[in-house]
């Protein structure tokens, strides 16, 4: 009853004024993307007609290993930062495990989720380039509403297609998107090429993060002065993420800890990716005081780290994206109507997927009703409802607390809290009612869905 | 584009020790709750059976003027306090006001609201003295969230009546505090004599704060080691609050400024009194360095301050309450159904009763439109959506704002946003779709609702 919360802050002066750039520390560096017509390694010039230019100089800069943060990006993630780093006594108490366990927590940045990070250096080099619209897709609208709040700073105007499913699941993340002014549509539409193609094949499509890329970079590259932005998958939105690690990495420090596990939930990999990378390069560069693990815990029904394979896909559904060499269940892949609708993506990030590869990281897959379950404990012994999406670090992270408590091992385990889940309550409340399920995939059935995404000349 | 955000935050160590009791200070006292059948004034143990008796001793108590806050309160305010002072400044851009507005965000409370300042005292006194189960009522679900969470956190059961027309219109909150364990019933209900007593009389009957008191009083006073708790309106609750004004004077000292007005929205006066009671202690004691404004914004919809009569009535439909002299548009008055459920209550607290009565502070009243105008504006010029109650302030500072710009004078406005909207979208929603309307109150309508709530023996 008189438990001493401990939570940690830094001072205004240590929130980092450099992302780290993983990319020039990897033994193995990403293969290129490839341009599918000529199968020939893009520059970065090759991207300009869809990404402000910065950002794609960051997308393909493997030489760097720190690339400074804009003063203007840094003042607006004063804003909310540095996010406070939690030890979980509550949840370490309801599990009786030994384990110590810490959470990063990204859900008190205005939007509610890690998303701003990228959000707003995103808008920035829009801006700072003289672009006057950008676009996006949204799967749970997290990214969505983020990028609405950016353009909003920067006054830009946005639009947004969110993946219908979600747009119909989650009403409340398109009037938070509508009320900054952003023009939302759900996805497929009948909007762009690539939307009425996919209604005509199949007219009650559920949409896809897929699809609803194709909708937007389509509305880019045929729009004069609009570009288009992403909210995880591509290197640089990972490289926005790593303040993440950063300030945790400080943070642990000032708790006397260095984790011995760091685990987030994969979706495209920007948020693992950005409290993971910031603690792995003391791996690359022999600093590191422990053989840290590090988790990326995936929703069952979408596996491509587990039970995906390696190869070059396309990012959409269209087929509008380079080839990226990555983990992907085949870019037609369409997820079940699971709740956490962040995690619902086809492909891993290019720089992940190389580290899985290489055997540098983990993956594990967590069903559905284990996720809500953990959510569920930790709401009530921390006192915050966890996004659905964090709810799988949160499973990953009681199965390991519980393997502690059967060895007794005092394990250091830090998760990110990637956002809260105050906008989902219709998914714990299906989940309260026990109308959620699991979902599975036959072997077959994902040797049939990367059968049927093709590549061409494959 | 390049705007530095100023935010303030306290080191832990001077999070507040003690609240500020301002009974102790006033220069007329409030007039003493009364037994209804008997008209003698109540002493503490006159209350024991329906709160905690520390709570009641709170309550009556004239003459200590700080009051401790207990190390268990005062770690779990450490969860989220100090809660930030931030200055205004997208506001004052989009205004183009000279004026300094200030505002302190209690929505970074783990429930979203300030509502939590209370709800943990109040659990912690109850869980002290041996109670096992807690019962209250909610109107938006603020009040309901927080009394769960702190719940849980003790240990304790909460049953929740939820006005009626709030379950239906909020059901994220009613899923909140369900994820937390607490049984929600919406009110009237056919669970009490009062619900069924009101129901009988009309079945459509859409609840009320009013009603929705009188059916967890009646829970509290007939089951064993069941207490009942309140959001507002008692003094008790005002004076947990005062946390909020403590940290702001700082806040503000940090700022290097004093303010000329302190501005809160107005439902029972529990946040008003948060902010404003510290600031007015200087006005008491001699100290004020400015002749500084209070004022209270209420709906037009429920106009208590600025249209109510001072007088003693019940604080709930069903009349178990104590008679408390105040500003009231009797007991039996109905609201219109405004999206700001936590604003929907017949009367004001007898603190703020006393000081309006004695010209110590000035109300406002607001229609919902200008609320959620003003709200719209917010949200897009600092990216944090404002729950519709805390919009009534804000529209309040909006005229203060621009009264400024005419004038060209550099007044200095603090106001509190007392929690913020995601979990009230659909408001938004209503607005941005030009489905929302005004409502007006005639001077016959007052006077018949006041005629329609007699009070025994009067």
């Amino acid at each position: 009853m008189s438990e001493t919360k401990k939570r940690y802050f830094l001072p205004e002066e240590e929130i980092p004024r450099q992302w780290y750039n993983i990319q020039a520390d990897m033994p193995n560096k990403p293969m290129p993307p490839l341009n599918p017509a000529t199968r020939q390694p893009l520059k970065p010039e090759d991207l300009y007609p869809i990404f402000a230019e910065e950002l794609c100089r960051q997308e393909l800069n493997q030489t760097d290993r720190f690339i400074d943060i804009p003063d203007e990006v840094r003042e607006m993630y004063k804003y909310y930062r540095s996010t406070p780093l939690v030890r979980a006594t509550g949840l370490e108490k309801a599990l009786g495990t030994p384990a110590h366990i810490y959470f990063k927590n990204e859900s008190v940045s205005p939007m509610g989720s890690h998303k701003l990070n990228s959000a707003i250096p995103q808008a920035y080099y829009c801006k700072k380039e003289g672009v006057t619209n950008v676009t996006t897709e949204t799967g749970a609208g997290q990214w969505g509403a983020s990028l609405a709040y950016a353009a909003r700073l920067f006054g830009l105007e946005a639009a947004v297609y969110q993946v219908k499913i979600s747009y119909e699941q989650k009403p409340y993340r398109r009037s938070i998107m509508q009320t900054f002014g952003a023009q939302v549509t759900p996805s497929p539409s009948m909007s762009t090429r690539a939307g009425k193609d996919i209604l005509t094949k199949d007219p009650n499509h559920q949409g896809s993060l897929g699809t609803a890329i194709s909708e937007a970079i389509e509305l880019a590259t045929t729009t004069p002065g609009c570009k288009y932005t992403l909210g995880s998958v591509l290197s640089h939105v990972s490289l926005h993420q790593t303040v993440i690690g950063l300030e945790a990495e400080k943070q642990m420090a000032m708790a006397g800890e260095y984790p011995d596990m760091v685990i987030a939930c994969f979706g495209g990999g920007s948020n693992f990716g950005g409290i993971a990378f910031p603690f792995m390069r003391h791996k690359f560069d022999g600093t590191a005081p422990k053989e840290t693990r590090f988790i990326a815990a995936e929703p069952a029904s979408c596996p491509k780290l587990t039970r995906g394979i390696f190869k070059y896909d396309f990012g959409d559904e269209a087929g509008y994206t380079p080839l990226l060499p990555m983990f992907t269940l085949g870019h037609n892949f369409r997820p079940a109507n699971i709740h956490a609708g962040g995690l619902r993506y086809h492909g891993a990030g290019v720089i992940v997927s190389q580290l899985l590869k290489d055997g540098l990281m983990e993956a594990v897959d967590i069903q559905q009703l284990e996720s809500f379950r953990a959510g569920t404990l930790f709401a009530r012994s921390e006192g915050i409802i966890p996004a659905p999406e964090s709810c799988h670090a949160i499973a990953a992270t009681v199965r390991e607390a519980l393997r502690c408590k059967e060895t007794g091992e005092e394990k250091v385990i830090l998760f990110n809290l990637s956002g809260h889940g105050l906008i989902d309550m219709t998914a714990y409340d299906n989940y309260l009612a026990g109308n959620l399920m699991n979902y599975s995939l036959s072997d077959d059935e994902i040797a049939s869905n990367l059968a049927s995404s093709p590549i061409p000349g494959e």
